[in-house]
């Protein structure tokens, strides 16, 4: 498919949109086109908001403070939400960012940070998680923008967890072997994948884990990944069995 | 398994190792030890060479510019080398550096700098590719260390390719499929995987490689993946189907 907008700046915009509509920018966003870019009356930007797929527009007001926007035409259609849930340990800011971006490249549905006894931070600031999020849905071109939840502890996770919801995670203390078959079986359930932080589970969370009739353990080979390499690891699988790569 | 030593530094050193041998570091790994870790005479630390497994190590002489160290014991077996040759175009430096440490974890056996035509850098530091091949695994207790190959332009891989050996190549203009069922039919073929650059190959390049008889190309899904992301995530899946993760 010849990717003829994919040089134009793609942007991430609240309102819905629709053919004909004109629609001013917030101010960030108005001197990024602005002032940053210096575009001009008639050049071409693609809008989403997460609903209506993806829109052609052109610059009207190039005003740094309020740029405003006419919709052109629809470039892609919406593409459809995403079920799948994805729960993270948070990890010190880079990384943390790093996470995210990765969660919303690789088709995440719900992104929820989940505070286990090794998380390395305790204090998550949601607008910077969130502005993570639609950077990352910008830069790779998804359509559909994953919700953040607020973050939650271990203990009322596991408590209030939908046992219809298959919950996998990768446990080290699996023998190593190949996931695939393990998660072939959760073909037409709701999933959702929990990665654990870099200093793994405490054995008493494993242990608790281990009894919930819905957890679902994999293994991811013979080796030690870091937490975010475990991150993109687990949800490639998971997309490549039982998720939208088919 | 219990990780009795798992909190002990590991370093990675050249000389042969076994049982009651003395090694005495080099510079930095003695000045780390010796003024860093402040070491005493007594303490433990665990050593590998990419042949001789895991071997627990005590210090003797804590000297900060030489510290020697006694093998006690043989802590793990060496793992297998790993005949999966990874490729990928050099990103910018900390990219980079990511990049040459998560195939590491991924279990590469190879690594392989390869200059395309949208390749952002040119330049390459083989040392510092080999430090960061080294220091991932040191921290994720990877025993079989990846050889890093001087880097090489695509048309000179291509033309020196071992036909016999499968090379997989995440191709944007597949359709969005899942790549299990390509990747289990290369099971007892070697293999390689290519990763492209963040621009992608050119047309030209792209057609080169559907051209050869060897190449596989394989969809990574419906989104667009930074190709730090692809590199992972396509290693978990050639590791799940014929990889090292069974």
């Amino acid at each position: 498919m010849p990717r003829t907008h994919a040089s134009l700046p793609r942007l991430h915009v609240a309102p819905a949109l629709a053919q004909g509509q004109e629609l001013t920018l917030e101010r960030d966003q108005s001197n990024y086109l602005g002032a940053v870019l210096r575009m001009q009356p008639g050049d071409e930007v693609i809008l989403f908001n997460g609903r209506d797929g993806a829109w052609l527009a052109r610059v009207v007001n190039p005003n740094k403070k309020a740029v405003s926007l006419e919709l052109v035409e629809q470039t892609a259609p919406q593409t459809p939400p995403s079920d799948l849930w994805y729960g993270f340990a948070p990890l010190k800011s880079a990384r943390l960012d790093y996470v995210v971006q990765k969660a919303t490249e690789m088709g995440a549905g719900t992104i929820q940070p989940v505070i286990t006894r090794f998380t390395q931070v305790h204090r998550l600031n949601a607008d910077k998680l969130l502005a993570n999020v639609i950077e990352a849905a910008e830069q790779c071109e998804v359509l559909t923008v994953p919700d953040v939840a607020p973050d939650i502890t271990l203990d009322k996770l596991i408590a209030g967890w939908n046992p219809e919801r298959a919950l996998v995670f990768a446990d080290e203390g699996q023998a190593s072997s190949s996931p695939l078959e393990a998660l072939r079986r959760l073909a037409g359930r709701p999933v959702g994948l929990l990665v654990g932080p870099e200093g793994g589970f405490s054995d008493e969370e494993r242990e608790k884990l281990l009894a919930q009739p819905f957890t679902v353990p994999i293994s991811l080979g013979p080796r030690i990944l870091r937490a975010d390499t475990a991150a993109v690891a687990a949800l490639a699988v998971i997309q490549a069995t039982i998720g939208d790569w088919r």
